[in-house]
């Protein structure tokens, strides 16, 4: 097994997002990272890629600098990592993906619903795979899950009920603060911030695991500093394509919440519950019958949570092994490719474009709906509407 | 120190409710069970009432015929609970208040807004206390949230977040099922089944913790099980009086929860979560602080978390003295006005009539909301509109 | 029904374990309380009698009085709690036996084995029931635990550990806190403080819920607080009748900790663990199962545990209502005797004095072997060595 | 900054720590896998090698052509890692260190205290590092327990209480199940099973976290399963070298438990728990205070135990990244050699030869305890006592 060749633009020198791509690339020693560039600063990005181990002529100044160098070599990299500022996602994936690489692109995608639809059309031509970051969805157990619902444990889903909520941004000093502020004025975020930042994790976490979409919602957006733009708490009310209702709740401003990201699932023969504070334990209630906890890496679980489990029963695994998941559902994904064979189906389950793209809308479907006194809004895209 | 006379209205032979109100009245040796009229069925009541040791002239064989010999005795009951179906409470609890005597009223008061502002103004024109049974908030650190709050321990509320998820009617089966069909059906439960029944009590906690009142409010309503005509979901975002915002979750379908009453409050200085399956802690985290765990029994308590505490800390208290405190509370309430003392305010925290009339008023708002796309309603009784 | 008549021996205005008594006998209303001497100041014990609503005549001064003035009377009461220091408990207990009354003690019973095997020898030879107030075996899941074990659920029981660990004596000021230093000093506790005050409830629970007794054990008994002559922390081994092995820690320094008694039971089929600080909740695994949790009140649980519950699933329940458990039993003991027939079987798990005695010999030899670096110790009482 | 270079010996195809070690070696990006002789058959060895990337000249047939290898290079690997079968540990550690390699060893380092005490001469004498793998303490929380009890947080240390419990050997049938009996063969797993092999890693966490040295100890050690020669289930009770007292229980017969690895300490001024099936909150309560929960990732905690956090506050870090720490702590007690600069005292926490000695001396106290009858046993090693 030869290791395939990765690599990454953005997450230079002191960025966290940059170690935390490294470590999910490396963990299960699938990808070599041999080509970076790092810093929209060419010579920091430069010597911060070779500090790193990159070979001086892969340590590019900046990534249109990249593209022309991978694109002229014969050992091209397998895959590339787009970790950029939000703003820039959608030009540097649509670049790479056009000049025929495979692409990981950090949430969000895109920052308007035209252009996901675009990256959307472009994977599709090209057949190059297009991932987007929805990590917690590479937890064991959410794709246990997930797995749990498609075998029909529960029966019809009749509800789900999804949560992410911190107190992060509570202080009312942080309305002065630049590291905060930035996130709810609209000239920098956009339309939305908490749910656009955290509650569409749980939104997609919804999906993956009903494997229904979300077609409509109502949305109260508020925010609970004044001086904010944007909102710091929305509880968001949903439908989906299978007839389940949703509920979702995301704030920044729960004092006492670390990360609370967790997500009920009921159907008509049991009910689950996860929390990604306890990711190793996951509940489950057949109808009549009594609470029942399932471990991590226990026996008797699908191929899904087995893939996706490293270490024995018992021993926790946490957030970095969860999004390693993506890099190990792609590295396979890639590597089927060039055997001309099929992939493992219980690692096909990495986020892709179509799912950028939903999030999209239901971004910008949560803004209006806000705005509009919770009316019921559509929250496809315009591409996946019938 | 003698004790007060008690009597019953309801609570005949083989019902849960009965023996729940005999042992909140006994537990603290306040009230003595002198009087009763326990069942529709006069021959019954009367042999119920006497097998429990009532005198063979105070076991009544109706109310009207109990109303009637009390209130000829000398040594009438100081205090009546009504404990009848839903339907009859009303008339009941306006008969014997405006006979001059105390009532502690169960949960829902009246079936109409009109009804219940009829009470208040009954209980207010006769100067007798006129309880309504929200027995939830008689737990001890239910009783210090709100010490808390109005402490200012918080600072300003902006968030307030209250469940009650149960799932004990999510067979399909239950449709059919007498016991439990009844609350679904318009005829019988009236305008709300989930809601009027389990989130009623999440909104009063809510409001006796914050000290606002609910003004506005939206609902989304469902029926997961297709046949029924009421809701046994509700999602419901409210804001009140002070300026907080609401929200709420109840549903009846929730597999897998058992009695999930919960209360989270987010100020400007801190975080407080709550629930009932573990009634005896309470987790406060002040901004930019650690999560503390709060012991009921503790010491540094609020007096009206210590005045609602019987054992020492460790040791837990359930459901049965908290309900328990809302007859302390009354037997105070009662003593200090034979006395014409003021009654101690650590004891002046019985739900009111006024505490009922509201429910009804948002029961009524979040049956219309829900038919009416999730419609922002206000939900406070006309009486109280300015 | 009427009501059985019930005695309180000790408990005066202040106490902490008068009121308990109280509410548990009145709890569920089997008890009426007619009789008291409640204070070895015979008139501030008069006095306070009358206030809590009792008959001059049966306001007593001294126990002597009230056994005087109880064995001369035709409605003499049916049960006489003692509830004195302990020092006089073999006193009273015996007085009370002898006259023909039944008895519940508080524990410890005696403080002798000596003494414990008088109180059983006079127990047996009068017929009267003598219950000792091991009152945490009164939780209706820790009933359902030994309905568990009893039925077979478990398989042969290898292995109990048990654990009664907390703070509130962690304090090095309390060294010189006179409410806290007679616990540690001999002349006034005995032999042990921790183990005979805490840890024995902790055994006397691995007694009950195994249906063995203790045989042999070996001790490691140490004074955190340097100038403590007594332990206040102990880690006890021990081998019980029907071959399952024993670890018991119990500790009062482990700052913390609130009131940790647990416990754990291992058998050839399966696990449970329970802790009171969630009484309601009881935590099962089948061999090569899942851990599942079993609720109070739940449906499907064993006689023993319907009948110690009160209120629905998912409402807790506490140590009042437990301790209320053990006042339920004796009164069905009382009535079935009165009646002449069996009593039901569901009922029969009050502690009796054998049990005091037993616990009485385990405090001795801890105690002996504690000062014998752990030697293995016989900790049978005398009369039940064979 | 260049990789280190880095060898396996052991960890063969279908091993568990051999994915472990290797994950644990990449997480960081600190080491380059370059040489390894991973299998006992060499060609199986030499091919699995290759198949991991190793090239071909270094991917070995046995560690004594590894040995030879490595040596004569100029490129020689900077770590080697040993995690061979037991009973190879010792002479494969001496052979590497005497020719002058770094060397991390799997526990248990030897299979007597002789050879203990020889391996920790060698490293003395050549100024190797010589690590042994006690994983556990590599845990951010568990560093910072050891930072506040270094600091005094908790004044003099009282008492220490840890845990390892499990349920997976307490299956009957495991008695003749291959894959569990020979862990209770003297022949094959020498004098100790359970204690040995989990009981061991509690012990040294109670030592890492206090810093203070087990001296003596009196075990109880069963077979709750008859046929077993060696202890599927231990008690110890053991006193440190700072005065503290000990208790560390053991289990493999837990059922219902995972991988119950708990620490809890207690000092004069405050007491510490900490579980490792939830090993990203650490429950600390200062005497005279409340129960606070510190978090992982969290601002305000030690230097050591940031610099072994990757991920951001309430994201959950598992079992891998702990042991990733150890081989972090080792990359730049490395580097700094290298350097010829002082490591950073926040990463001088990896487990010594002298770790490895102590243990072995303990486990050989536990078995000699275990057959006298608990009788206290000297649990250091011959040339660690005074």
């Amino acid at each position: 097994m030869t290791k395939l060749s990765w690599g990454l633009v953005g997450g230079g020198a002191g960025s966290q997002i940059g170690p935390a791509h490294r470590l999910g690339a490396a963990v299960d020693g699938e990808f070599a990272f041999v080509a970076g560039a790092l810093d929209h600063r060419a010579e920091e990005g430069r010597f911060y890629g070779r500090s790193l181990g990159l070979a001086p002529d892969r340590a590019y100044g900046d990534w249109r600098e990249m593209l022309a160098g991978e694109t002229g070599r014969a050992d091209r990299v397998d895959l590339v990592t787009v970790a950029t500022p939000n703003a820039t996602h959608f030009e540097i994936t649509k670049a790479f993906l056009e000049a025929g690489f495979h692409v990981l692109c950090e949430k969000p995608m895109t920052m308007t619903v035209e252009e996901g639809e675009e990256i959307v059309r472009i994977a599709r031509a090209t057949g190059k795979l297009c991932a987007v970051n929805y990590g917690y969805t590479g937890y064991a157990l959410v794709r246990h899950m997930r797995a749990m619902v498609a075998r029909g444990d529960l029966g019809r889903i009749r509800l789900v009920v999804a949560e992410f909520a911190h107190g992060h941004h509570a202080d009312a000093a942080d309305a002065d603060n630049p590291r905060v502020r930035w996130r709810y004025d609209p000239a920098q975020a956009g339309v939305s911030a908490q749910f656009a930042d955290c509650g569409i994790h749980a939104m997609h976490m919804a999906s993956f695991v009903t494997g229904q979409e979300v077609e409509t919602l109502s949305a109260d957006t508020v925010s609970c500093i004044e001086s904010r733009v944007l909102e710091d708490d929305a509880m968001v009310n949903f439908r989906m394509s299978g007839g389940a209702v949703g509920r979702l709740w995301t704030s920044s401003v729960a004092i006492g919440r670390q990360h609370g990201l967790s997500l009920q699932v009921f159907g008509e023969k049991g009910g689950l519950r996860w929390a990604q504070e306890q990711p190793n334990q996951l509940y489950w209630m057949p109808l009549g019958g009594r609470l029942e906890v399932i471990e991590r890496g226990a026996g008797g679980l699908s191929p899904e949570a087995d893939r996706a489990s490293r270490v024995t029963v018992g021993h926790a695994e946490g957030m970095p092994l969860a999004f390693a998941n993506i890099y190990r559902d792609m590295a396979e994904a890639i590597r089927a490719e060039k055997d001309g064979r099929a992939m493992d189906p219980a690692a096909d389950l990495y986020p892709r474009a179509e799912d950028g793209l939903r999030s999209m809308a239901a971004v910008f479907a949560v803004a209006a709906s806000g705005k509009a006194a919770g009316q019921w809004t559509d929250a496809r895209p315009p591409m996946f509407r019938d």
